[in-house]
């Protein structure tokens, strides 16, 4: 997606060779209508996928993934960080790990929401190590529904998690696709 | 809001008397289409406000943030709950004690997202004591930015924090106000 290759090269701010600070638009500010055309691209490549749900972990993840399932005519369920007090129910989890916060999550959804009738499409801001979309694909395997994919709207391809994933068979669409970066230089994949 | 008040009754599940669980269409599973109907509600509410920016705090509130935002053309900031290893601005912060987590969180915005060139409309799904709501007023006053008021989802009327904020001189709108509620009765207010 030019559009946003553009933005992270105008907006974005590189820090050392691996973090990628995008806030500006995507995780502290956020451009509602921006993330309204990315919505609108992720439905348009995942549109023959029958999808029932779109899934994502709190929190940047919420925007893009609401855009997505108002383009999909589908809902939303956003898996947890924390348990809160009003959760009460079955849940599904997974141990996520953050190379960014530096600790461990226990990701959960709520067993009423994920069901094997559903095919997800998984959505999230950033794919690096992969952690966070391997917990996500865990909680769907949990339900017995099925994964359509994952959409990403920046991949860290040097980092290696979605080679990984692409291995064992999910399919993963990136809008920008990040080979090398450092402060200064961003080189996207083709 | 009529719609809502009917989705809490038929969705909403009362645990105690002081919680209410919207996991359905709101804080787990999001029905996009109602919650962009919610934005465009405080986008008409607060039309003559000349609002620049909407704040709202991670996660929640994101959704409705940016459905509110989406209407009125602006951007929406979230306050973080927890520093990223990405977050090194200089930054306005807040202490916000959450009864439904019985914890304190510290919730910052990074200074150059707020300035005091905006006029701010806070955006959040609930409002109960009034801790979040606060702690995003003083985060607006630190930037010197105009409070064009708070648009709220669910107002637990009874549990106080509106009153107190209305006396303090902030403009709050709630789709749905709740006087009074326990398993099986939720009583709106007028």
């Amino acid at each position: 997606m030019q559009e946003l290759k553009d933005r992270i090269k105008n907006d974005g701010q590189v820090i050392g060779t691996s973090i990628l600070k995008v806030d500006s638009f995507l995780n502290h500010q956020i451009d509602p209508e921006f993330i309204m055309r990315m919505g609108r691209e992720f439905a348009q490549r995942f549109s023959a996928e029958g999808v029932t749900k779109v899934l994502t972990v709190e929190a940047s993840g919420i925007a893009v993934a609401m855009a997505a399932a108002l383009a999909l005519k589908v809902p939303v369920v956003f898996a947890k960080k924390k348990p809160a007090l009003t959760q009460q129910g079955a849940l599904y989890s997974a141990e996520v790990y953050s190379f960014t916060r530096q600790e461990s999550v226990h990701i959960t959804v709520e067993k009423q929401y994920l069901s094997s009738q559903d095919v997800v499409l998984i959505i999230d801001d950033f794919l690096a190590h992969g952690e966070a979309l391997c917990g996500l694909a865990c909680i769907v395997k949990q339900a017995g529904a099925r994964l359509a994919g994952a959409g990403i709207v920046i991949e860290k391809r040097f980092q290696g998690g979605a080679e990984k994933l692409r291995e064992d068979g999910i399919r993963i669409e990136s809008l920008a696709a990040i080979e090398y970066m450092e402060p200064g230089i961003i080189k996207f994949a083709e």
